[in-house]
């Protein structure tokens, strides 16, 4: 171990079998938390090459449990996100997707700090049960084409290991160090093509469009390396993604955006879109990104995706009815709106603050052993170039207390500007690839 | 942790207080291996600049024991040597510069892997102690000007701990953190003037004269800026220091040097000569290096330097009768001869080698724990430039039994290379400074 930390020290490249061996010993605590943590730092000032990096993901890929897909007929398709503020797509991507005929196993993880996470959202609606075992994961999606639940306990053990020692050695920041993670995950769960949102903004890790783009094209390499169909979309998140951000009124939301004849965000639903069709074109559902929009659009029409989205929840036990009766969900006792005071437009909503005040509400936890709230959360009315007049509601608060709705407005006072010259809206997809 | 883990991976300088806070929250357990060894890590490839070193090296100096020189006159000197193959130096110099007025409480290590060690070559003297008290120590400078004793057990117990996890980590060969950890040593050990033997070529930590330049200027550059009289040598370590690699020989040719009118090897006795005179006019005895290796040399003349090796032989409990009858100290049962097979000229002695079989034959250890022969080790006749003739003994092995004799032959066997045409000798003084 000595000399393969000596070696990436002095900026060799590593062969597959000293990557290898690095994952198992450390994994099996073979090799002390010292000095995984003196390779790590140096992993992470020397960095790894595409070889390193592909690597570092088979071995932690292999380090536990995999979804053997083998009996799912093709196509096979996943799903990642980087994590943002309001990100409730896998709510309706995962459906819109299996109805369009694709078979989606998609693994999601709860919320830490300022992000959310998948499966809070989805224990919101009453009953739902997202810790299938691995025979009921493979037996919903053989019968009705996917299923929403929980990362297994028994996934890429390497990974949960170093990504700990990792946060606890300040080095967390490193593109390949970060890739191999998510991608370890991806391999683990078998799917032949996947779809990455790599998000950019402050809401997200990515701060800037060259980090976010060298995290696609890493994450790209990776998965092509191991033979994996992939597809990418970078979007914005400099603000909130629709116009929630909290558990209940995320998937209310979800529901509204499946629902034909709701109102619904037009940057969330353009985004879901978008992603559809990048994912239905990748795994040769359709033959182009046109085609795979439009035939996204119809299942969203006809109500086929929110017929899959009911068929997911009945099988995975939960209360159908909310899907019907959004008065069902969970909801917050104070509601409390932050008005505005003076005309302009908007030139910024800050989605980290934003996050922040919803954490802070009880929708995010600090440890990963805090409880959430699952019924607080805050709306988000306005996007960055939408016009705002005196008196008209820019968020609302679900609080649980009088107190808590009147902290979270002092921050969100803070959270947002006006400008009174007009601003343009930003795009919510900044560039696509694959 | 994390936060000066990340200040120091992205480049930036550590402030002292931040330095003190890791050394000191390290040394008391409340820093994990594992952020030490990625701060550790870091440092290693991004550096620390003088201040940081310096912060380092006043941390960790102060974080056990320190010996408390103010009751003894001025001047108080100290010496370190990287350590190197054959080297006896202190035996010589200890007593060669308190006999010409210095104080020097010189505390030693022993042996570990190849390098020798002063304490166990100490030992090798019937009934020597080495383990005197804080309180005997300053009582015998007091008295007689000198001691020399083993490293005190509580002194910079931060430096152990990091040591131990820098040689586990891969992070030892950093000048910034080998420098900080022998000044600290000798920041703790109180004198005023430092005298600096950097050893440079195949027997020492230092193969090339730019790293042993860096490391000797870094040495000095921190002892400066503690306030402390600096003056440094670097030496040749392709070759063993002296005619003898062990324990009691090197004891044997140490006395041989103090003793008026004894044979002498003349590379060895330059450098003691030249460390001297270096010392004597660094804390100001004499004006110029002349005069001050003048003065070692009627010290060494007269007869005064051997006459204060007794009086520390005694005071530490040593069998005197060992200063005036050789033959008192252990011998081994075997002594073979490697002789030479062709004439010519000696290009090359490998020090490393050398030394290698020497440990082998029981004169090293290679843990901690291990016990040593003193009476084993290799006496080496020549050194480079030297002739040889057919039938001339080139080394003596002093060895335990017939077949460790044996084998320390054919190892040595490859340690020597002979040229047809005439090589000129290597200076034992490579540069000096301060």
């Amino acid at each position: 171990m000595k000399q393969i930390i000596a070696r990436k020290r002095d900026g060799y490249a590593l062969t597959s079998e000293e990557i290898m061996q690095v994952v198992s010993l450390y994994t099996q605590g073979k090799v002390p938390d010292y000095q995984a943590a003196a390779w790590l730092m140096a992993c992470f000032l020397k960095g790894l090459n595409e070889e390193e990096t592909l690597a570092l993901t088979e071995a932690m890929a292999a380090s536990g449990e995999q979804l053997d897909l083998s009996s799912i007929p093709e196509p096979t398709v996943d799903k990642h996100s980087t994590g943002g503020v309001g990100d409730k797509i896998s709510l309706v991507l995962v459906p819109l997707l299996a109805a369009g005929g694709a078979h989606i196993a998609k693994m999601s993880g709860r919320g830490l700090g300022f992000t959310g996470g998948t499966v809070d959202k989805l224990e919101s609606i009453p009953n739902f049960r997202t810790d299938l075992s691995k025979a009921e994961i493979l037996a919903q999606v053989k019968a009705i084409g996917g299923c929403l639940v929980g990362q297994s306990e028994g996934l890429v053990p390497a990974d949960k290991k170093l990504y700990a020692l990792r946060d606890a050695t300040a080095t967390v920041e490193s593109v390949p160090l970060i890739a191999s993670s998510i991608m370890s995950k991806k391999l683990a769960c078998g799917a032949k093509t996947i779809l990455l949102d790599v998000k950019c903004g402050s809401g997200s890790f990515m701060s800037t469009q060259e980090q976010a783009q060298a995290l696609a094209q890493a994450l790209i390499e990776i998965g092509r390396r191991a033979g994996r169909n992939m597809t990418a979309v970078i979007s914005d998140m400099n603000q909130p993604l629709g116009r929630t951000v909290g558990n209940a009124i995320e998937a209310r939301e979800a529901i509204e955006t499946l629902t034909p004849g709701l109102p619904k965000d037009s940057r969330f639903l353009e985004l879901c879109l978008a992603l559809a069709a990048q994912t239905f074109t990748a795994c040769r559902l359709t033959t182009t990104l046109e085609e795979g929009e439009q035939k996204a659009k119809e299942l969203l029409k006809s109500g086929s995706a929110l017929e899959k989205f009911r068929q997911m929840v009945e099988a995975q036990g939960g209360d159908t009815r909310v899907v019907d009766d959004l008065s069902r969900l969970p909801s917050a006792p104070v509601q409390q709106a932050v008005l505005v005071h003076q005309a302009g437009w908007i030139t910024r909503i800050d989605s980290r603050a934003v996050a922040e005040a919803a954490a802070d509400l009880g929708a995010g936890r600090q440890t990963k052993e805090d409880a959430i709230d699952p019924a607080v959360g805050i709306e988000v009315f306005k996007h960055k170039g939408d016009t705002a007049q005196p008196g008209e509601p820019l968020f609302m608060i679900h609080a649980r207390t009088e107190s808590a709705a009147q902290q979270a407005e002092a921050r969100l006072r803070t959270a947002f500007e006006l400008s009174e010259q007009p601003v343009a809206a930003d795009p919510v997809i900044i560039t696509r690839s694959g």
